[in-house]
């Protein structure tokens, strides 16, 4: 009878603040750290990478909880101790953004690799300036952008990249859903994405995803223009209590991409979507076309792109929709934060590449700036 | 042995030019006025209207042939001879644009009612011109609007008049399908279409009949933002020639109207369409949502609209579409140039109203020329 | 470290008389004050409401179990002395009909907030007489409604007072299912269900529900006119008897209510449902329809109305019930006793409406009465 | 080489008055008479029955060009002499009703064996004189019953039959759908229905079919209790102008049948159907129960029947209808009227029973009457 070789196991300590918020909580501790945690760690090229989180925040009771579920050791309400510690080279962040700011800058300080939630400041200034401080400190940062690694996105990636669409165009992008104004029991989004006082508003929560998507799969912004609405102005709020909708709740832009590709997007929480999912984007190229959505993606190479006539006084002949092929899953689907996250656990342990940075993250907060820009002035606006 | 009671018979003779052409031809003469004719005339509170053409044209033999074809006695090619007669009191004119100006004033300055093809003219200055001609001359005078008459936007508006979408808040209108640049046998469409000097492109073909639609449904367009692209540098043309494509082959634009309600296009010949049909518009408003096609529309009230919950870890539950329910048909749908037809008929015979006149029609000339500035000067534009 | 604040929390004692049986046990305790319990208590506006119960029957065995069962702390077979205790301030009543009228009338002589049960008492005048006692001496009083609370019916009055329906023309509600008259091993329902000299037959058990239902959806019941059947005259009881059924199984009732609206009903002990549910309701009015079951409601509006003719030749085209579209769940459904619980413990709290009086329960006793006394006499009789 | 025996042939001459109706035409002559023709005459016991019809009217020309299109060599517009002439035996009145009473009067003191449409006139009392007359005179007599012969009430007559139901204990009819009150280009049905002046309303439509249905599945009518409601006050007639809508267009009756059998009716033109069909009927029996609709018949044996429990906290296991059967076709659907000519002509041939009588249909326009003073009364009226 023989052993088992032993793999050799690396621990990696990381300060996770925030984590008894919604997202910090769910997507980050439960389905990314301890799920990983739950799978026996994470194989980076035959080395077992296990992550070793202690859990930070100002309510111990609600800390010690969490602890207990998820099975994690530590916790603690002292994030400067821990900063000061050695046992952990990571911090990560899903505090408001607020007070991501400073956390993130004494992290920096504190010379640990941080990763964190988007966006990471308030301001595309702000969020220049900690990436600057970052890549001073030398230390490796990265930031949040779930939607590239939705399944339905990976599989359109896969597409672009296999050549079938050839040149792209165009791309649209459609995103949103009903947002009930009047209370449902439970709200279905805090109100406060609803006060532009508060930092709410549909521009702000969603313009840096479309921007690191088209980043991804075509190449940087170089213009935008953009319509912001506020359609429904009264809702009510968590308590029941009526209140005044400021912030944008529709935007209808235009993003002008190198070689002529247009991007047009459409973005509204007052709106009752009649399509395949919540989020579609279409990207036409001269070669073919593709149609993505959370979880899937669907073609119509050139070649077998019908020919219509335009006949009002005959039905379509059967569903468009038929004539299109759907990208199989390869393998099933892994959660899109967990998989960002191993990707950032394997750039700490073997250098592999991480593109996205706290520089590439802030670029998508300044785009979300020149949109509302572009809309005050009614005018196109360039991306410096 | 007792006769059938005669009922009152009313002729009205009509100049029509230029039905040789593909449009006047098929929609104008074989399916509207041949059509009428066919059906034994149309009742008009009891009076039986029947149309009597004399085909206008430069080719004696296609204009004999049609005659044939169709069962009409009258044929010529001299133009100021049919103005001159009074036997006619009605001019119609499907000439391409640029000789339809004359046309048509000479028609208004011999005493004709007029009714045409649109764009009235090649330019809104020249079009809100021969509207005031005829208005001083106190004609009747219209222009096609055709697809205010096509089955799902019938439904649409009749939706809209119900009140079941209560205040609208915006608008989506999607149009458009890949044109092939090579050529296929016959080409799909003429190539000048795809030269800016011979008046080609999307946004002069189409804003018009986006500018009628809204009107109906919503009200008058305040402003635009438009942004062209021309996709396809390179097409064939009918002789097997590459030809340079000059003009717009897609638009990207937003439109602001009355009350906050903005409407978003997307018009392009560049897109493999993954929707219903050529022409999609959805409606959304505070209580429901309508989305239209050619032929169909569909709704789906507030009270049964569905509460989504961003989850991409788990697939849509069903196709969202499944909440939706189609407007039946209530009657066989109707070509919708011969309902046009049909009242003008109408207006002519018994005054009742028909707001599709040549100034309305100037003035969605006017929009397509505001959205190619808005595009060239990067800028929204405001509707003088 | 710091202390979560705490919150305000107000014990409400409860004496709970009846709960050893089925109604009293499963949806009463169970699933209502024991289930609230378990959650931690009812949160209104910001204070935590926590029924404490005293569990009292005359059976001490089955309480003390009971008691375990559910967590709680205090049971007793003397009701005087709970009655007379400060302790609890709320009366709750679900023993059979006969024992709760002299049971309420203490109850309510003590000085205790009620609620109870339906019926009310055996007779209306009884009940009316309970309704004028209890609010003589001003304590607050209700009774259970709970159709009201179920999903579907919920669902319906939403869309109702969404104004879908507009004016409402018409009421058709179908209740029942077979009832097998031979021993099932346990049989389904209590015998004296179906004997009229043990207060049993469909009429009193079945028409206060849908006077409430009625009144809540469209207004009060003016006139009568039903038809009572005894279907199945010979049945099987608990021990394997043959016994007569004398009450009626079956009732075909016709209810006038304001503005000329009719409501029919058909309710039956011996109808095979061949429908969506064992209960369903529909609402037709002006400008829409709305068809509610238990647990879901579906609708179709005017607009999507299709216009029906009349051929037996062919065959319908399509199944006419997939024209109709289904409301959402917007929340997991809330067991309808417990919805109705919350509500009394709300109005005992901060003076919320809690329409659901004795006053009206007693009101559908009546209508009860009436509609056999219309049967007894083939008439139509009017609600005084 | 033999010869094929030569069949004998009989001609059957019919005066056929009141065929440019709609149902004359459509029905009785080009789906029944024409068709019986066109298919070489109807064989009876091995002789060829052959109907030779003249066309009786008032309008030469549409008698003419009927006669021209269904290849009949006779019409005239001289009843009388069509009356006097030997040449004929049968007498076929499809008339308006007033017309009808003396038509059918003076056929039979002309000896003529009659059948028409019914109602057979326009009170019981004149119906039930014609019906003596006829009786008197010995001819041969019949109405149509055509709801009788159509597939889905075929297949539950022999449902019945069968025996698969045991005793009946109630029957339930739903018939109706929505008449749009506005203009549809064609209105659904003649305006007339929704005036009493001109003898419309639904009680007198259609509660001559409930008649013989019953009559045929259970038994005679005993008593009727009936309310009747306008519930659409104000309609658009065929030329687009409003009228009061003065007649009943819903009734909500029962019907007492011998044996406590019980019949519900539900006939609305104000009901959207969320149903199988524009008619269904249900019949619960001891040991079965069947659903019929226009073509369909579904059951529900005793020992299928399953046994609900009413719980609301749980969906419905599955669709109760999943639960039902339907009855196959056995032979191709005939058309109702057709079938019932057939079953006239063997009856003139052969002497086979035909139960449907003028008698019989004569009753079914007093138990119109009789619900119609029964809803005017308040109170159950018995039929005499």
């Amino acid at each position: 009878m023989k052993n088992l070789p032993m793999r050799e196991t690396r621990r990696i300590g990381i300060v996770m603040n925030g984590v008894t918020g919604r997202m910090g909580r769910n997507q980050h501790l439960a389905r990314s750290i301890a799920a990983i945690r739950a799978d026996g760690g994470l194989d980076v090229d035959g080395v077992v990478v296990m992550p070793d989180p202690i859990l930070v925040g100002r309510d111990e009771d609600r800390l010690r909880r969490l602890a207990e579920q998820f099975g994690i050791e530590r916790y603690s309400t002292d994030l400067d101790e821990c900063l000061a510690s050695d046992d952990d080279t990571v911090y990560f962040d899903a505090q408001t953004t607020a007070r991501r700011e400073d956390s993130l800058a004494a992290a920096i300080e504190a010379g640990k690799d941080v990763y964190c939630e988007k966006p990471v400041a308030t301001t595309s200034r702000r969020a220049l300036e900690l990436a600057a401080l970052a890549e001073g400190a030398g230390v490796r940062n990265g930031a949040v952008q779930d939607k590239l690694f939705l399944p339905g996105l990976l599989k359109l990636a896969d597409v672009m990249d296999s050549g079938l669409l050839g040149r792209p165009l165009s791309v649209r992008i459609e995103f949103g859903y009903w947002v009930f104004p009047e209370a449902l029991g439970a709200t279905q989004r805090p109100s406060w994405n609803y006060r532009s006082e508060d930092g709410g508003g549909i521009v702000l929560d969603m313009f840096c995803h479309f921007h690191y998507v088209l980043d991804r799969l075509i190449g940087p912004v170089r213009s935008v223009s953009c319509a912001t609405a506020t359609h429904v102005s009264k809702r009510i709020d968590e308590s029941g209590r009526a209140f005044a909708a400021t912030a944008d709740d529709a935007a209808y832009a235009v993003f002008a991409l190198d070689d002529g590709v247009v991007a047009q997007v459409n973005a509204s929480w007052c709106v009752r979507p009649y399509r395949d999912d919540l989020f579609v984007i279409q990207v036409d190229g001269v070669d073919g076309t593709a149609v993505a959505d959370l979880r899937r993606c669907r073609v119509q190479p050139g070649s077998t792109t019908p020919r219509f006539v335009w006949n009002p006084d005959l039905p379509q002949d059967g569903d468009p929709r038929d004539r299109w092929l759907e990208i199989p899953d390869r393998e099933p689907p892994v959660n899109a934060f967990r998989r960002q996250w191993e990707l950032f656990l394997r750039h700490l342990v073997n250098g592999e590449p991480f593109p996205w940075s706290l520089r590439r993250s802030a670029q998508g907060v300044e785009l979300a700036e020149l949109a509302l820009q572009s809309s005050a002035e009614r005018r196109w606006v360039d991306v410096p």
